[in-house]
Order: C-alpha cells, then sequence, then structure tokens
C-alpha cells in the first residue's frame, strides 16, 4: 500500500508540474488548464502502460516511430556501452566516430539510386529544413540563382521548424504562426477519397499531375527548385495516392529539371514492409531522401537527409573562397545517436521485420475494412502498419460532422478506456503501430475499435448530435 | 599485435566510409577529399582519443556542452535504466511522462523571473528557431500582426535551420545560402577589442546602445518583435560586452514593448559558474531563455525553449476556434532526453561544477593572459570556462593575418600533434572544456598552447609569410 500510496503522489506530482511547467506541441488550450496530460511511464513491445499502471495497446508507436518496440533491452546496452565509451563528439569539418561513418555507410546501402551522402540531424523537421536549405545551395552552386519555388502539396505533413511548418500543407496548423512568405507553393493532396465526383482512380491521377505541370509552368520552372513529397501522407490523413502518381510526378521533376524530395520520416525502416519505400514501392529515384523516426525507432532524436552523388558533385566542388558548407548542427552525427541507429536498422533486419510487415499487413488492413460496415465508417485507407478511419456522419453523401463533434476524439476516449491508444486527428482515426504488432494485437485492434466506434454512436444519438 | 591490426582496420573503414558518405557541418571540401576525418572513439572526463589510441585534451567539450565530461557510468546508467522503462512517448496534447514533467519543473526552478514554462526540442537551432515562431505567435494573438521583425547583431550564432541561420549574423556563414528575407536585421558586434578607434570600453557601450535604439525607432518599434542576444557570443568570436550592455539593452526592449531573448545555448549550466547567467551575471530577466549544449552535457541532443508567465497567458488563451497550438516536434519532451537532462542537472549541482568553475575560472583566464607577451597574440577574453585567443599580424595595429595563412588553423594543428584540442574560428582559437578540467588541465593547456604558438610562429618565419 505504502508503494502504490508513493506512485499515486509521484504521478500526482508529476501531472502538476506538467500542467504548470510544459508548453506541449499542439497543446488544446481549451481543456489543459483543467485537465493536463496523462503520464505515460513504461512500455514493452506495443504495449505502453501509464502512471498508474494501465496497459494500453500502442496503436501508435509512440508518434509514428517506435518501430522495433518499446523497452528493448539490447537498444538499452547499446546507449550505455557507447556513452561510457563517447556518447558525443562533433563531427564539424574534420571530426567523425566509428557510429557515425557506419550508420551513413549502412544508410547508403538502404537508400535507392545514388543517394550515398548523408547530412545528418536530430529528427524530420531538421531533416527537411537541411533538404530546402541544401537545395537552394545546390542551385546557387550551379549558377542558376533563380531556382528557388518549392512546390509542396495540400496536407503535406514535413514538420515544425519555420521552414518545415511552411512546408507543411495543412491548412489548420497555420493559422496564427507566421510563415516564410513567397518561398513553397502548394498543389491539391492526392486525397482519393474526396476525389472530385465523377472521376475515377485514373482520371484522379492524371487530374493531378495535369495540375502539377501546370503549376511548374506558371511558377516557371526556371525559378523552381523541388517538389517534396511524402510518398503516404502521413498526418495530413494516410492518403495513399492514385497508383502511378508518384512515378510520373517524378517524370515531371526530371522534365523540368525540379530536385525531387522524398519524405520517408514515417515510410521507411519497415512501416510498409520495406527498409526504404521510395523505389521499392513508388518508382521513384528522388534525388534527396528524408529520414526520422524509424531511423532510431524513437529511442533517441535521429534524422538524415540523403543526398544523390550528382548533387553532392556540385557541393562539394572545392572553393578557394569560403571553402566551408556553413550549415550544420552539434549533434549532426550524434555518436550515440547513431550507435543506436545501427543497433535498431540490424534489429530491423536481423529480426525480420519487413517480411513481418508484408505478412501481417495485409491481414491488418483486412481485418480493419471489417469495419466499413458500421454506418459512420466513411472510409478505411492505407498500407501495411500505416492505416486511418475516416469518420463522417452520412456515408452517401460523405459529409463529415462538425468540428465541434470532435468525433474522432470521441472514439480515441473510447478505445482508451478499452485499452488502446489511437491518434485522432480531425474526423480520422490513425493507427500506426509499433512492427512488433502481431495478429492477436491486429484482432484485439479492430475488436476495441470496433466496440469504441458502436459506443461513440450510442452517444451521439442520445446526446441528439446524430442518427443513422 | 592481430587486436591491433584489427583496429587499424577498424580506423581505415571508418575513415573510408566517413569520407564516400558523410556531408559535415562546415565540411572544407578544399581539403576533405584528400584528407578526410579523424576518428574520434572514446572519452573520458576532459580527456578524448582517437581511434588510434591517441589521447587528447579536449580543449572544447565536444563543441562547448559536454560540461560534465565525456564517459560517465551514471548518465550511461540512467540511459540504459529509462531505454528499458520507456525511452520515448509523444508529449502531444494531453501527453507527457515523469522525466518530461520533472525536468521541467526543475529547468523553471534555475530560469530567472516569471520564465516558468518549457518548449522542449533537440538543440539549440530548433529552441531558437521555435522562440521567433513564438514571438509571433505571442503577438499574433495579442492583436499585434504588425509586430514582427527580429533584431540579432552582427557575429551572433544562433544555429542553423532556415530561420537561426538567418539570425546567425556571422557573414561568412551566409554565403551561398538563401536566407529568410527581410525579417532579421542586425545590429553591430560588442566587439570590444576591435570597437572604434578613440573610444573607451564605457563611450563603446553608449555607441551601441544609441545604435540599437536608433534601429528601434528606424524600423519602428510597433513592427519589431524581439531582440535575440547571447550573454557572451560565443561562435562570432566569444565577445564579451562592456559593462551594462545587457541591461542597457533590455531596459531598451522594456521601453519599446520588444520581447528579450537570452541565448543561453553556450553560456548555461555550469560554463561561466552559474547554471543560468542572464540575471545573475548580466542583471537580464529575459521573456524567453534558451537553453541546449550543457543541458545534457552533450550525452543526447536535447533543448529547451523557456518562457515567461506573461507570455504564455497569452499563448495559453482557450480559443474556441483552432484551440491547437500548432507548433511541435516527435521529440519534444523525449522521455531518455529529458531523463539525462535530470541527471546531469544533478551531477552540475550536486558535484559543484559551478563553485568549481567560478574557483578555476579566475585561475584559467589568469594563466591564458600570460601568453599575451607572444607577439602574435593580439587579445585574449572570455570569461571562466569560456575564453579566446585572436590571432594578429601586428599587435600595435591589430591587422590580422590573411585568410590564406590560416593561423588559427596552424595552431590548432601543433597543438594537436602535443595532446590539445582546440577550436579554429577563423583569426581565433577558442577553448570551451569540459567543466572537470582542473588546474592540472589548465596548465597543461596553456604549456600545450605557448609552444604551439611559437611553433606557428617559426613556421610562418620560415616561410616568409611574417615577421616579428
Amino acid at each position: 500500500m505504502v508503494t502504490q500510496e508513493a506512485t499515486q503522489n509521484q504521478t500526482k506530482q508529476a501531472w502538476e508540474k506538467d500542467k504548470a511547467h510544459i508548453i506541449h506541441p499542439y497543446a488544446n488550450f481549451e481543456k489543459f488548464a483543467e485537465e493536463g496530460s496523462v503520464i505515460y511511464a513504461e512500455g514493452h513491445q506495443h504495449w505502453i502502460y501509464d502512471a498508474d499502471g494501465n496497459r494500453y495497446l500502442d496503436g501508435i508507436a509512440g508518434l509514428w516511430c517506435v518501430n522495433a518496440g518499446h523497452g528493448r533491452e539490447d537498444i538499452a546496452a547499446t546507449m550505455a556501452e557507447q556513452a561510457k565509451k563517447m556518447a558525443y563528439y562533433n563531427t564539424f569539418e574534420d571530426a567523425s566516430s566509428i557510429p557515425a561513418s557506419e550508420l551513413a555507410a549502412e544508410l547508403a546501402r538502404l537508400s535507392p539510386g545514388s543517394l550515398n551522402h548523408v547530412f545528418f540531424g536530430t529528427g524530420g523537421s531538421m531533416a527537411n529544413d537541411t533538404a530546402i536549405k541544401m537545395a537552394h545551395y545546390y542551385f546557387n552552386l550551379k549558377g542558376m540563382p533563380k531556382k528557388k519555388k518549392v512546390i509542396s502539396r495540400d496536407l503535406a505533413y514535413h514538420g515544425s521548424t519555420f521552414l518545415a511548418h511552411t512546408l507543411t500543407g495543412i491548412a489548420s496548423t497555420q493559422i496564427g504562426f507566421d510563415l516564410v512568405k513567397d518561398l513553397v507553393h502548394y498543389v491539391s493532396a492526392p486525397y482519393t477519397y474526396r476525389r472530385p465526383e465523377g472521376m475515377d482512380e485514373a482520371q484522379f491521377c492524371d487530374f493531378l499531375i495535369q495540375e502539377l505541370e501546370e503549376k511548374i509552368i506558371a511558377l516557371n520552372p526556371e525559378e523552381v527548385a523541388c517538389f517534396i513529397a511524402e510518398p503516404i501522407l502521413g498526418a495530413g490523413g494516410v492518403l495513399v495516392p492514385p497508383k502511378g502518381y508518384h512515378k510520373r510526378s517524378w517524370e515531371l521533376c526530371k522534365k523540368y529539371d525540379i530536385l525531387y524530395i522524398s519524405d520517408e520520416v514515417v515510410t521507411a525502416f519497415g512501416r510498409l514492409g520495406h527498409m526504404v519505400t521510395s523505389k521499392d514501392m513508388f518508382e521513384v529515384e528522388p534525388d534527396m531522401l528524408v529520414m526520422a523516426k524509424g531511423i532510431s525507432s524513437g529511442y533517441i532524436p535521429l534524422g538524415a537527409t540523403m543526398v544523390s552523388d550528382e548533387i553532392y558533385e556540385v557541393i562539394s566542388q572545392p572553393k578557394k573562397a569560403n571553402p566551408y558548407f556553413s550549415h550544420g548542427f552539434t549533434y549532426s552525427g550524434h555518436a550515440l545517436a547513431c550507435a543506436v541507429g545501427l543497433k535498431n536498422i540490424q534489429i530491423l533486419e536481423e529480426e525480420g521485420f519487413c517480411q513481418h510487415v508484408q505478412q501481417w499487413g495485409p491481414y491488418f488492413e483486412q481485418q480493419l475494412k471489417t469495419l466499413e460496415d458500421l454506418p459512420i465508417v466513411g472510409d478505411i485507407r492505407g498500407s501495411h502498419y500505416m492505416l486511418c478511419i475516416e469518420n463522417v456522419a452520412n456515408k452517401a453523401t460523405k459529409e463529415g460532422f462538425g468540428d465541434e463533434v470532435a468525433i474522432a476524439k470521441r472514439i480515441y476516449h473510447h478505445a482508451k478506456n478499452r485499452g488502446l491508444i489511437i491518434r485522432p486527428i480531425g474526423p480520422l482515426n490513425v493507427l500506426s503501430p509499433p512492427l512488433t504488432y502481431d495478429k492477436a494485437a491486429i484482432d484485439e485492434t479492430v475488436d476495441i475499435l470496433r466496440s469504441s466506434i458502436k459506443a461513440t454512436m450510442d452517444d451521439l444519438v442520445r446526446e441528439n448530435i446524430w442518427n443513422i
């Protein structure tokens, strides 16, 4: 009893300190002062425990990232060993470490085409920020200083630095914030479920590709530096583009001498059954490839911007005046982070996580699709261990619930009470579990989702908000 | 012999992989293809070892950051323990962890004034980027959307994201890169050694303050959001401003309703003998305070943007429409990183590192000043464990060597051959050792510097580049 009381006290103190002192990412200040935060304390594989000892299926892998699962003793041992040896030395100019050099070689091995060069950072925002800076630098050195504009997409998510936030095409995130002016231009999201009336998928693909080409021409190809795209849009709604979309976008980029940047922060490292998806799944050989999240399974902040031989040749030209590549972060190539990245890649490969996801991904998709019979389930989409439910008030018209209904948040609460964490984003419930997710976890997830959606519908009816 | 050969092979392979695959921060592409990198492999306290087993005094603490010293078993144990328990869970919206909440409370305790709220990130660039985004958000919510301009200073260093690079006033770093347009405006660096002819320090301070006020007025105070300043400029040259400069700058900011952002990425956590310096050493109570580096002693990427009660009250106002604070990083409040930060603060406090630096800092400064008798030593400056030598060709005129002489790089190489790592920046040699540096390390450092500078002068004479 004393122990339990001590734990409860620690939890209460943590809850109070959190509320008094932490500004949370995407804090909801409508509720925070009253409700504060849930304190999570432990994790094991695809299970997570709050500080009161309640256990949940972690249906979102921390935040799309704990691919190898929580609480791994082998990664803990790697960390302790490298920390005792040398956690950190800078990698500026002429310094390096064994883990940094080995991880760089591994990332070059895993990346398609000639993506043989890595600039390290600490996460996806920084890696995307670096990619755009590098694109500008590249065209400046090539004597094409007008080639600067960036094309991104509505509903794209690329991070939260001033620049990465500007790349992000989710309009609601931009309210209240200032962003970079006149740099980033957006084309339509490949939102297949909500494509224009009367188009089939192939026609929708033609429409998107035509729009992209018209945008390039309108902006002037001589002034467009790069196009940035997630293979499957993540936080924007797990949007799977129509077949052929990526290959054709990439071909347009080649046609107009525009760099293609593939943001694989979410999709790489096994979530879709491949270590890197751009080429293997989407027939694209990007000029830059951005990695984070699964690269370290979230055990330590780590990100990477991979760059092609062609870009490297230009930026690495010796220049007598100002010979320095004046870009870099203290923790670029952090030795301990790189050691964790190496260990994580070894685990993902040796334990066959890509094969596991290839085996169970289709089952997961198929089981989730059984929820389509529920009246508010409008769309179920995604691929392998990156899935999403879009909730609607009317299936026939695809009309959504009003924001004030907070439909996905309601389902999230019911699911959490039943021992499953999913991510509510607008009208969506997102699933992106650790790759340790097995048949039992998939079945339990789908069962909990069914009863949570049903319970939510009951609430809506009871509250006179909605009826079948 | 086999072991030695194996080690040599691993070192050679690491060197080759590094050269083939890593794009280094501040790479010098004049030399990199030929020389590649030094592979560092181990560290203990203020010693660092390359992969061939050569030992060096780490005169720069990794990169101003390994304050508690290399290879600490207690930090390694904390890491392993937290990794096994829960390395990561997101802290978005309504989620938190015990280490994140406890570190937040600790940072609030250490910060002056009402800096009670923290937004976590993974390093200094991101923390400064967040500070500016937050300043804009704050004034937008206050209904003052014109208040957006940022005042920074020549030779300021604030990081390397697109926005943080723009805050950085070191002109040479900006060559070849595109930066944010029309947002950041610069005033003169408080470069006391190179102040205008005929001014004493007090007059120089008047000059700087007058210039800042004129800049504010010229930009229009209604359009200026914030002023950002390092207490002692770091990478820009370890510039110690004239007495009273910070207090008077801060008072100007108060006068014109401009937020004062103190970038303590380098100066906090003991380097100057205080956990936080803004108030204790410089009589400033900033509206935001930026921390990184020493916050984790470099063992893991971690940064923090501290925010005043007043700012928090504005940004945390409940807003029915779009209630979310749409800014945040996957690794904001990373549980393992926060556990390391907590352990590091405990170590710094319990082992009395601030007292140690207060005791030995003045001795270090005094011993370093004994080098002033050398003909090329123009200035020795800094404070406590943040020091710098400025090398000049002519002491009387303060004329520098040409860039092509690479004077500081020459001294760096001689020092490295003698077992000491210092940081060459332009004509400067910078010292920022782990706070474990003791009398023996200080004495050895100063001895090696003397003989390295002498050897460099001999080289210059032999090569007919310079003569006394």
